[in-house]
């Protein structure tokens, strides 16, 4: 099962820096088949409905440029703030040069960057100065750049075309990103790989939800009480609803699904961070956070 | 023209503080019809197409309950890392509410915030501890939310529910949103308000976009060269490209809008950040700002 295999592999990536080629866990499946349902009333919400992701198990088939230019032109409609496009859209069809980046092999990637780099420069080409050297920047220029980023991945499975979003890039030396794809050191910063591809097998699983408790607050926040928690535990625990990225936990030595989740995935959020990572340090260094260049 | 007219709105409510209430610009208009072209050959992509913010102009219209579950649906089946669905949607049917939070009146809001206080509460019930104390784990959540909120913004267009998405949330004093929503201090942090309903009249607009240069980068990132810069200040004046968000710069006696938007628009990005500003300082206090609560 590729969540089982993916996890050393995710490890030994994310302990062993560069160690790339393993099937990383990213994000995880969606599912396999359009479920339909209630809500599924139009085409639109039948596409949502049935986006799943592929963990690199990407045929050879390639995807057109026709179909990439309009997964392209789909993205860019996303809204952003001031109709600035405050991303950059890196695309590559070197296997080699995606694995490099993502730990996965993929025929087409879009690397969804934040960047402020067009604009500065065409600031400067006009005379003015333009600068993006902090947080609200950081934080808008993200959301514009992920907005479009989902409506390429929503665009892309109308074409039946699959996808995997994955942070893989953020794995190991964040440095070789800038390397490999010439990124501007300054206002400019990865932040989501997609990758675009066709499946060689249809996904074994389909990913459920949380869908209301916990998730959905209504007029003000509702911290959850000890009956809910229960409940997302059992929910996590129910494989007829498939939240859960692994089935096997009681095999493992666990009662439930999160006894495997807190103690042997999510081992590094486990403990507080007591010193600065390195996004933060590559933040830094992009200039996104406050007064780092005055 | 609401363009015109928020633009002081904003300036007097990025001052001001708390003059909330003005029309604020938040996300430019998109295209007020279905334009399709030859990339729109499905109906999902025709849904993307037909994307068009309304900036507050929205009717007494409810969004049915039925529809909103619809949209919420669809929403967390957006991908995300490990499947933690790290976010909460508040959602707020309360229009002073909505005013105060967002500068907009409108019906139906769904507040996106990056949220790992149920993961942590959950672990909490089972005995464990988890942190989301560093600016990975922002980045990873942030990514997650946004993915959400846009396919919400592409349900709700496909049963014809039209949007505005805004970070006039963070506009004023950012802790408002905190009062207000009760959201927890550490580990919740608001990233974009959505705003959903039916708008009173058909924009005016339909807004454009840079398709190509400056924007998609192959195999490696490319930096403008001066007459795609020139090309870059050509296409914001092209009228009939609709990218621009004022259409009367030259009456406001600039020679292209990138003048007008550089010099009257984007004041606060021409100026260096020399010192900490409020979102920074709301990260830290959020946890998210590495080794801050060590």
């Amino acid at each position: 099962m590729s969540v089982t295999n993916s996890t050393a592999s995710r490890r030994k990536f994310v302990r062993g820096g560069m160690a790339l080629g393993g099937g990383l866990l990213a994000l995880p499946s969606l599912p396999a088949t359009t479920p339909a349902g209630d809500a599924a009333a139009n085409e639109t919400l039948r596409t949502i409905h049935s986006l799943r992701s592929i963990h690199g198990d990407f045929s050879t088939k390639p995807v057109s440029d026709a179909d990439l230019k309009t997964v392209l032109e789909a993205s860019v409609r996303a809204a952003n703030a001031s109709n600035t496009q405050s991303y950059a859209i890196v695309v590559s069809r070197d296997p080699d040069k995606i694995q490099k980046l993502t730990g996965y092999r993929a025929g087409c990637l879009l690397l969804y960057c934040s960047d402020y780099t067009r604009m500065i420069d065409t600031a400067n080409h006009l005379g003015y100065e333009y600068h993006a050297d902090n947080m609200e920047a950081f934080i808008t220029s993200s959301t514009n750049t992920i907005l479009a980023a989902q409506t390429a991945v929503i665009a892309a499975r109308s074409l039946s075309i699959d996808s995997l979003l994955t942070n893989g890039i953020h794995r190991g030396d964040v440095e070789r990103i800038w390397t490999i794809l010439d990124l501007p050191q300054k206002s400019c910063f990865p932040l989501i790989a997609l990758l675009l591809g066709y499946p060689n097998s249809e996904p074994a699983h389909k990913r459920g939800r949380l869908k209301s408790t916990g998730i959905v607050h209504y007029e003000r926040y509702q911290r959850l009480r000890k009956n809910e928690l229960d409940e997302i535990v059992r929910q996590y625990d129910d494989k007829t609803l498939q939240i859960c990225t692994i089935d096997d936990w009681e095999k493992r030595g666990h009662k439930h699904f999160l006894d495997w989740f807190y103690k042997e995935w999510a081992r590094a959020g486990a403990k507080a961070t007591t010193s600065e990572g390195q996004m933060l340090r590559r933040l830094k260094k992009s200039g996104y956070v406050d007064a780092q260049n005055a």
